[in-house]
């Protein structure tokens, strides 16, 4: 026998809990706390951790059980005090997409509109790296702050943009490495619990969800994207958070950069008033839904518009710079994207013939990523942050043989080489111009569903 | 973290298994052979074999997969050599009731009609022991034989009356003992695997399934049983060996002793020629199958007469003095039970009035056993030989009040009392004789299932 003893008994039968939920019965609340605080102390041990998840992921679970789990996630470990007199505080989560950059433009902008934004992100498996990984490309940033510095910089500056700590949720911490590990990711209970848990963590008066839907996303249909979006904004009631969710689409990468360096550079080209029209209406929408959550703003237009004005005028471009200063980075690389590390190798995807594009596919453009070693598929691996794909060319762009589709980033020249003759086959080229593709799909809130 | 580390890579990605069983697909046999070898060899760790023993509880498993599984959990461990000169070999198997002592009427009978009966039984946890414990209420007697000698043994004698040893099917043991604790028992596909990895090992040509169906019994309903005897039916002869079913009753417990000495006392009894009618007719019942499995007897009532004779000979009675003996037991046990050990207290469950017994509760029966100390909940407990139950009246018996309905043979005579009160409840009399219950319910064979 290999199996790990547990340290002490959690005084009830693991079994029973999961035989329980394994024949469809609702758990009390009182017995998902207990099991959770039995799994961090180390007396419920991993198997019966997992197995308990694999009966969570079929038979599912109530909103009063995923809220259950949420505050006893949440309260295995310590929360941000934030107070209530800068502002009420907010934060955006996006279930993943490719080229999703849309944190490090909308965290500064809700800040320049006086939100309180103590965005702890996670760094995630994917193609390309998470929020963490992007901010690392700027030099000396640092995204692990000691929690008192979190709460001091949140205070003083507005914003934070940080990894997750030691102290933050460590149920889900250990929960989430053990469901990687046992197929046990793609349960909306579990996933709704994880997010809600940290997010509940910041002490947050306000939450939006992005839930990415497509090809280059976690959640493939409208369908899948919509349960999980109602789970999190019933579950985050029931916790006390405002919480809504915008569905958009994931098919096409969003903006033109692909890869850490150059998505951050991206969203700095936004902030100084030239980012790309796609992820600029994502910024704005989401940004929207945190103003008028919180009653900042009374209505769409006049959130819309405080927004433009904090972005037009500048301010949420010194937002930027001063917590970039703040977590020790180089705030020049804001006004100077330049400064960003740059891969050695360039190499231009030109089009073969002319014609209109109707498609590039963000799955394949991740894929290309990954390859170029823009992302990483275990925790433990290393990610090259200069590397990626700068698209010249996306759906609706008109072209002629000879065009710039893309910019390969890479390492290696060979590699680079390889690499760019797969993107060209990921453009799909027409005779005429292609219905345009909505990129907001849906809104959920508490109480109305709304196709956009 | 306290995940435990898998000491190497077994060589695939164990979550990708894990999610295709979960998804619904059908597992390739090199699949579950490399899973079950890289679980024995601790290449794969507990956590992620739990949450696939529920992935299968929930998805099922096809006869092809089960096969592939079962002929895996064998190849883990020994077979046993015993040729085919001596006879056929055959054993047989139930899934548990109470009072259930037919492997020790039965094997002896087989022995003495030219079989070989190489049992191999588990000890198992239950409101009374298993074979074993049954077993080991003899003085002196061993049922941990080392492999050679139970080859030996069932060369010589035809028969041994053993338990699994380390070289058995190792796979299955700690499986089993993790399904144990991670409420994964209750899968048919797990449990025909179980099942016929150990008998695989035995080097069988036939066996025979008692399932026990009803109050006392693991299978509650008829469906259930029958999808149980279906599915070891099918695999049993994916793997090579000829299995049938015999669905049998226990709404009520067989024979009239229960608890461990006793039951060894009632086999005896069988033997020498005064065993209860119901005893005597599940024995004749699953034996017949065997006989006529192996081609020994051509028709059921030429193997029935074959059993009888066997009996009535005292050649099945020498066969069991001679197993005894040979596993270092008192073989004059067999012929004078008064020697095994008796309890301290008896105490005698008188009837208040008169009537007719139309019901004694197995289930309730068992639980006064238990707490008599008869059984085990947990496989590190020890249980008490000469504890237990028999019963004076059951279904159909004429009583009159004041008469002896059960004694309760008790280590205190205090908790004698309690039990003997608790027994008296379970008794449920009635003015009129009850219709008689039928004892076997169906057949279930490769071809065909017949109602009995």
């Amino acid at each position: 026998m290999t199996r790990q003893r547990a340290k002490h008994s959690p005084g009830f039968r693991v079994p029973d809990v999961i035989a329980q939920k394994r024949d469809g019965q609702a758990l009390s609340a009182d017995t998902i706390t207990a099991l959770i605080r039995a799994y961090v102390a180390d007396q419920v041990p991993d198997y019966q951790m997992s197995a308990f998840a694999m009966a969570v992921l079929f038979r599912g679970m109530s909103v009063q059980e995923t809220t259950a789990l949420t505050l006893a996630m949440c309260a295995s470990g310590r929360r941000l005090r934030l107070g209530r007199r800068g502002g009420p505080n907010v934060d955006k989560h996006s279930t993943g997409g490719v080229g999703d950059k849309v944190s490090i433009c909308l965290a500064p902008l809700l800040a320049a509109c006086g939100l309180r934004v103590p965005m702890i992100s996670g760094r995630g498996l994917g193609h390309t790296g998470g929020t963490l990984d992007k901010l690392e490309a700027i030099p000396g940033f640092r995204v692990g702050l000691p929690f008192k510095q979190i709460e001091r910089q949140v205070r003083r500056h507005g914003l934070a943009l940080v990894g997750q700590t030691r102290e933050l949720a460590p149920a889900d911490r250990k929960l989430y490495a053990l469901r990687d590990v046992t197929a046990t990711i793609e349960s909306i209970p579990l996933i709704t619990a994880s997010i809600l848990s940290k997010k509940l963590a910041e002490d947050l008066d306000a939450l939006v969800l992005d839930v990415k839907v497509g090809r280059g996303a976690f959640m493939k249909t409208t369908e899948a994207a919509h349960a999980l979006a109602h789970s999190i904004v019933h579950v985050g009631h029931g916790v006390g958070m405002h919480v809504s969710a915008l569905l958009t689409n994931m098919d096409q990468p969003l903006g033109r950069a692909v890869g850490n360096a150059l998505e951050t550079r991206e969203a700095c080209e936004l902030l100084l008033g030239s980012g790309p029209a796609d992820l600029l209406e994502c910024t704005l929408a989401l940004g929207t839904e945190l103003l008028l959550a919180t009653r900042v703003a009374k209505r769409a237009a006049q959130a819309r518009q405080m927004l433009k004005d904090a972005l037009a005028s500048g301010r949420a471009l010194q937002k930027l710079e001063a917590v970039v200063k703040a977590q020790g980075g180089d705030p020049r690389v804001v006004r100077e994207p330049d400064r960003l590390p740059r891969a050695p190798h360039r190499i231009i995807v030109q089009a073969k013939r002319g014609g209109f594009v109707h498609d590039v596919d963000a799955l394949a453009v991740a894929d290309v990523c990954l390859r170029l070693g823009a992302g990483r598929t275990r925790a433990d691996q290393d990610i090259d942050a200069r590397v990626g794909v700068w698209l010249r060319k996306k759906p609706g762009d008109d072209v002629r043989a000879g065009d710039s589709l893309a910019e390969v980033h890479a390492a290696s020249a060979k590699l680079g080489q390889q690499v760019a003759a797969e993107l060209a086959d990921t453009y799909t080229l027409g005779p005429r111009a292609p219905a345009s593709q909505p990129l907001l799909l849906a809104r959920v809130g508490r109480k109305s569903s709304t196709k956009l």
